[in-house]
């Protein structure tokens, strides 16, 4: 029998609080819709590059309502996600290529999406709840410990994250967002009828599960509240 | 008794699209929710300056998902909105100055806000849905004359947008948006327990009503299904 469900193609990247929101909300939404929820992790710094877009947080009014906002969202999302006390730094000046290829790795050498969920969450826990470091092969490891691989593995996977293959593979899928038209993460990718329905950010979960033919119910479907 | 609605403030300018759409929006909820909604017509070009922001599309990718999100929402929101054959000429060479100090007079001039979302209407009308100028006397005065004023009216506050109280009180409304901290419009500001909770965009109706205690059923809340 041939699949019937919707392909969604999630780009993101850790360093980006709104893919952090959209990624949950996929995550839950993934067994609840009749979806097939692909995780892409790429790397934001190429699809600003690349689009010639700026950070939104270099407008003083912008980056003020933007710490306000993803606090009343990570509420209402139930995300536990905190701004670092160096938002500028821990985005900018360190940024999140290190990571990115790690994650990469693990995608390329784990089955499924299993494994690429837990350590980019446990990345996103360390940057954007515990304002911790992700650029130095201890804070990789430690995110991928947490995750579930071995030490022998992590091991082996931040060596893979240092090879042109990887490097490579990352470089292709950001360029793949860019193709679907990203100048920022979270891009989300519907193919619907074979033609692929792009939403920016994490405020278009209505409509987008409009244009699918499913139906929203809020930031957490899994709740009985939700299921009624 | 006292007066128990909470307030909500709209501000807005017509040459903004996603200001139409919250616009929209709020004039069907004023009804269903327990709200006093307060239009507060000011000047985006003002907003942009005073906050140092650069319009969204000026990044290449930036303006062909906008192209795209409006299409999609206008439909979602059934709004007959649609994009001037030349956006860039409409919202930036000739803007909305002339337009928004019209309304501001008719805001002076006129008791509660039945005209002022009557007039502006039918210049988001103009602008957005059938390419036509609003920069004009001749188009201010169309679009007053839809909106049911008299021809003396109109007259009357063609001459009165160009005087210096009414030149001052757009100023002095575009400058306490940038005080709730706006970059851009729609700005939302709800009067919560005697404290402004200020959200942008036309896409945080669902958090928004969370916030004061409401519920979003969707952007239609007048038709039969969303009343179930």
């Amino acid at each position: 029998m041939p699949n019937s469900k919707k392909v969604l193609e999630l780009f993101y990247d850790v360093v980006s609080p709104y893919s952090w929101l959209g990624f949950e909300v996929m995550c839950r939404y993934r067994n609840v819709w009749n979806v097939d929820l692909k995780l892409r992790p790429a790397f934001l710094g190429g699809i600003m590059q690349g689009s010639g877009n700026k950070p939104p947080g270099l407008v003083p009014n912008k980056f003020l309502y933007m710490t306000k906002d993803l606090g009343r969202l990570a509420q209402y999302f139930s995300v536990p996600l905190s701004s670092p006390s160096d938002p500028f730094e821990a985005m900018f000046e360190k940024g999140s290529l290190a990571a990115m290829r790690f994650v990469t790795a693990v995608e390329e050498k784990t089955d499924g999406d299993a494994k690429v969920e837990k350590v980019s969450r446990e990345l996103w826990k360390r940057i954007w709840s515990k304002d911790q470091d992700i650029t130095q092969p201890a804070s990789l490891t430690e995110a991928g410990l947490k995750a579930g691989l071995s030490a022998s593995e992590v091991e082996e996977l931040l060596k893979l994250a240092q090879s042109k293959p990887i490097k490579d593979k990352l470089k292709n899928t950001t360029q793949e967002a860019l193709e679907y038209g990203a100048f920022g993460f979270p891009l989300i990718v519907c193919h619907v009828d074979g033609k692929p329905e792009a939403f920016f950010g994490s405020d278009r979960f209505e409509l987008l599960a409009h244009c699918i033919g499913e139906k929203w119910v809020g930031p957490q479907p899994n709740t009985p509240a939700a299921k009624m």
